[in-house]
């Protein structure tokens, strides 16, 4: 059977039908809050960007089961009809909660809420993790190479070794979100208006027989956008054949924009390309690095004084290679009015519906967040707020060039030790006595 | 504007639209020949397990460019009217050859080939890579634990951290390719008949007043494959209530599966609840495990002894931890019947068409690969045939359990050496005279 991943409901565990049947059987259908959270920072990650909460609430929107999806369920011998048939009529009708995309978040914090009756609450939990985890883990990710090459063009590269389709998509957003100029994917130019950006591959070159004339050929097509890729053969030959077409093209009123690097030593060939360049009379020409680059490469290439405009950054930043997961869930807080907490072995959580407060100090940085019971106040800006009611969203998404803009915000007002690549000393959450009072309660009622 | 990953042609990086329009605008639009291959293992691999071609036929005979997307392309602004026009009439027409999936696999050994003009060569690189990396990256990795946990019971659970929703999909289908026995993800049940895998989460449990009440509502319904999470609060005090319920159950016909530990000490759990279980007359009764486990995890407890039955593998498997990313890539290996070869620094490709031979030792094991050009011959078996012709698959696609099979009859014939999670002397493949002359002669010609 040919089904859609990003739009079909079976893309889900197989355990939420099972607890679905079970629920449904026993009546338990009344009001549950689960709270998506990260139990805890991977060790190179001083905060954590918010994302994907678009497209969790066009996921919650439009949930519904296909006729052919009933039938394999049916066929498929593994439940009764109380499960199918509820099916069927379902629709997501809940409220949620949520940061806002672009928002600077910490371990603990509730990012997203439902509110739902325990059937929907519980069947949207593998792809609700399924996408804020993935948009979430990309945009902390970039933020880090926003925050490492300041004033630098850094455009995302990684679609080809992105997990997938909707992995290459995704990250394409939440890496503009968090601060990248743009991606080279077109389809989210299409979707998201996010910024495309483009080259030349190697092939370009080598199907040509001269490697001047695949340059030629390229500037041709794109007259005020061409990028030449020079390190095909010989780097330094290649930029000296771009300097030795450039007038010949200027005459023809095509300009050269720039060219690529893409192996070797990349501060070095910088250097040498720039001066060749410079003396060519191609001043204004960029030079664009990519490679195996991640936030410490690019850190390091503009530490060192590397005269590059821009990187192209991919497989590290679209699979967060160095931490390409975050310890993310979303558990049940409440149900029928009760506080719920789970106390596993290094995993318990804070029960009931929970508001993170956060507070800024006077020279405007971020200072502290306090974690309470919804309903307690604290002092600070609350940090959730009401996104969906009844199923419908509660106002309509901003674009997405202005959660751009307030994730650069957010950014710039964590405090500084935050900003840099190094751990730091973790950004303080405090947990409010009313929700410790909460938790003592509900381990006493707990058999 | 709404369009899917899964299919659209827009799923692809600018710059193939970009080299499209150059090589439309200067008639290149001769046969090309690009290979996909993986340049070399991540330090943790001892081989590579070829998964995804499937997925890469299906998109490559679906390929076309829809209404909505032509015209985005058109008011893009980026593009000349020869490419947009080009890509309204365009379908793959080339031919494939590869290596069939389930195949064990090492660097630079051509996985895929495509042969076609070169505007269809180069469009699809981007697509290609990106299916055929993940699926093999996934593959190549639950390999490792199907080695590691001889005759346990293996079972992703990765979807919830898994890169999006394709991620996800295609994860439980590489898994199951290489020897696992099945998935929680349903879609992957109801699209590719991997066998599906649940039991119940913390919530299930959370919303009783009663952890005994949670495990008999849960039997109720699901009288014969009922597996009951038990450490939500006390591990061996909710193995006492399994078995204390057990009787009350089987009187009224219903059986108890098993149970699943998820924290904590699982070789400790697993002792004391094997014990509970065995003394309460549940013998039968399977004891799972899950949480954070890896092949390693799964190797020590089964060295260890620990009466486990089965393992949940999630993020670790679905994002390959330890390995993010394959260094795959698609490279121009012919143009108008001339050899190419890419010389950049670290970087340089064995140019032309490849064919790669495996000899079988007398113990009927793996011995030692040959890569050398078509045509050329070797001893062995050739690795690669082709599936594709005119754009059209060469034969039906066998069944997954069919690939599966394959894969672990490949994994038997491995040197004993690479079937261990230790890094160990890589197999060799040797490159033939036929192919070092080929490419000496190449860089000779080339400017």
């Amino acid at each position: 059977m040919r089904l859609n991943p990003v739009s079909s409901p079976l893309l889900t565990d197989l355990y939420q039908l099972t607890m679905l049947q079970g629920y449904l059987e026993h009546g338990m259908t009344e009001t549950a809050a689960f709270e998506f959270f990260v139990r805890k920072l991977p060790e190179p990650r001083n905060f954590l960007l918010t994302a994907g909460l678009e497209q969790a609430l066009d996921f919650l929107e439009n949930l519904r089961f296909r006729p052919e999806e009933l039938d394999w369920l049916r066929k498929s011998g593994l439940f009764k009809p109380v499960l199918v048939d509820y099916l069927e009529q379902m629709r997501f009708t809940g409220d949620v909660f949520a940061m806002p995309e672009g928002t600077v978040a910490f371990p603990n914090e509730p990012i997203l809420r439902v509110v739902a009756p325990m059937p929907q609450a519980q069947l949207v939990e593998t792809r609700l993790i399924n996408l804020l985890h993935f948009e979430t883990m990309v945009a902390s990710k970039a933020a880090r190479s926003v925050l490492a090459a300041p004033g630098k063009l850094l455009v995302d590269f990684g679609l080809r070794r992105a997990h997938g389709a909707e992995a290459g998509l995704l990250a394409a957003r939440a890496a503009y979100l968090a601060g990248f100029a743009g991606s080279s994917t077109v389809l989210a130019g299409a979707m998201f208006e996010v910024p495309v950006y483009g080259t030349m591959a190697h092939s370009f070159v080598q199907a040509h027989e001269d490697e001047a004339e695949a340059f030629e050929h390229f500037a041709e097509s794109f007259p005020r956008s061409a990028i030449m890729l020079i390190d095909t053969y010989d780097t330094e030959a290649a930029a000296r054949k771009v300097v030795e077409i450039a007038p010949r093209l200027a005459a023809r009123g095509i300009g050269v924009k720039g060219v690529r690097l893409d192996s070797g030593d990349l501060a070095e060939h910088a250097r040498r390309v720039r001066r060749i360049l410079d003396e060519g009379g191609l001043k204004q020409a960029v030079v664009f690095a990519s490679g195996n680059l991640d936030e410490y490469r690019a850190h390091d290439l503009v530490a060192g004084g590397a005269p590059i405009d821009g990187f192209g950054v991919g497989t590290s930043l679209v699979t967060s290679a160095d931490a390409s997961s975050l310890d993310s869930v979303y558990k049940l807080m409440e149900y029928a009015g009760r506080p719920r907490r789970k106390r596993s072995e290094g995993k318990a959580t804070w029960p009931g519906r929970k508001q993170a407060f956060r507070q800024t100090g006077d020279d405007g940085r971020f200072r502290g967040d306090v974690l309470t019971v919804e309903g307690d106040t604290a002092p600070g800006e609350p940090l959730l707020r009401q996104v969906m009611k009844s199923g419908k969203r509660a106002e309509p998404s901003p674009p997405l060039t202005a959660v751009r803009e307030r994730a650069l915000a957010q950014m710039a007002r964590l405090p500084e030790r935050l900003r840099t690549l190094e751990p730091a000393e973790p950004y303080p959450v405090q947990v409010a006595p009313a929700l410790k009072a909460l938790a003592e309660e509900v381990d006493r009622l707990t058999r």
